[in-house]
């Protein structure tokens, strides 16, 4: 079976449902991801996307709601509404990106967003940063040193631009053999896929 | 089990989906259905939303090929691109607010979306729409008369003062026991809902 790609930014709301499901998903079907953040916030801005403005309360509430459901069908919480947008969004994207290279990436993102979700910490700020990093072994000064360097920086635009050369807008998505899967509701449709594909 | 509202508008591209597979969930799962057309158009035109402007192309392609992948898994077939948007929307809806009343909305909408993404004409224009309601066995001439009567330009106006009142935004959507489910993946919830509801 295909390796699935799995695309996210730290900051997208319905990203907490896969990030924290996807290790459940992985065990039942034998399916395997690697983890790829990027920008989702430069590439909506490039497309004139304004996730949610005043004007459509209504689906934002909607979002809430539907996110709070799909948690409690898959068998854990959403505190909903958490805290929204993210002030220090590429902060922890730039985390996430060091986390992959150096290999602590599902560990750093699945932790960061349980304390957003549950425990209504931002996720990027403090105490969410620092909390999750000392949770999952990292040194946070070090780490937090690293993420601003521009190598990192470097890498996360590459990473925006891969994504975006692959046709991905949104997070999360999921990418296998060639085909792009946008929505945590595309999960599973991602993984037959694979499976298709051999 | 509590009987689902299904909200609607012909002019929406992921309806499709929906309309041509909820009388096969039906069968399956016991749940009963009622069709409620609306205009999804006014209420995004309210809202600011225009959902496929030029710098969404990426969103728009993925969309197209995301409906064919879909149709393919329920068992059917999507021509995509269909005719996009609609020439005569309004006109389109108005038909189903009339079969609505007259008990004939479900046979001349399913007709009219199979009509529009497999044989690829628009619905609500010509020869769409005499084809359909001579298919379905109503009279061309008396409907289109009908559809153009000021009741029933009042029951659209009321139909979608009632979606918007609901918290509905987009189509398809479902309303069961007082809570919105938005989009054809939304469909099996729904129905989980429902069975709850008792």
């Amino acid at each position: 079976m295909k390796e699935i790609e799995f695309w996210f930014s730290i900051g997208s709301t319905y990203t907490y449902l896969s990030v924290t499901r996807i290790a459940e998903v992985a065990r039942e079907t034998g399916a395997t991801f690697s983890w790829q953040p990027f920008s989702v916030r430069r590439i909506m801005r490039e497309m004139d996307n304004v996730p949610f403005p005043p004007s459509k309360q209504v689906k934002v509430d909607y979002m809430w709601r539907d996110i709070e459901r799909r948690a409690q069908d898959y068998g854990f919480t959403a505190k909903v509404p958490a805290p929204y947008p993210l002030g220090k969004f590429d902060l922890a994207n730039c985390v996430a990106v060091l986390a992959m290279q150096e290999g602590w990436c599902e560990d750093y993102v699945r932790a960061t967003y349980r304390r957003w979700f549950v425990d209504g910490q931002e996720a990027g700020s403090e105490p969410n940063l620092s909390q999750t990093l000392e949770e999952i072994g990292q040194n946070v000064a070090r780490v937090l040193e690293r993420a601003g360097d521009l190598d990192i920086e470097a890498a996360y635009v590459e990473q925006t631009d891969r994504a975006q050369r692959a046709g991905i807008f949104g997070s999360p998505s999921y990418i296998v053999d060639g085909e792009v899967f946008w929505g945590d509701d595309r999960l599973e449709d991602a993984v037959v896929w694979a499976k298709k594909s051999g």
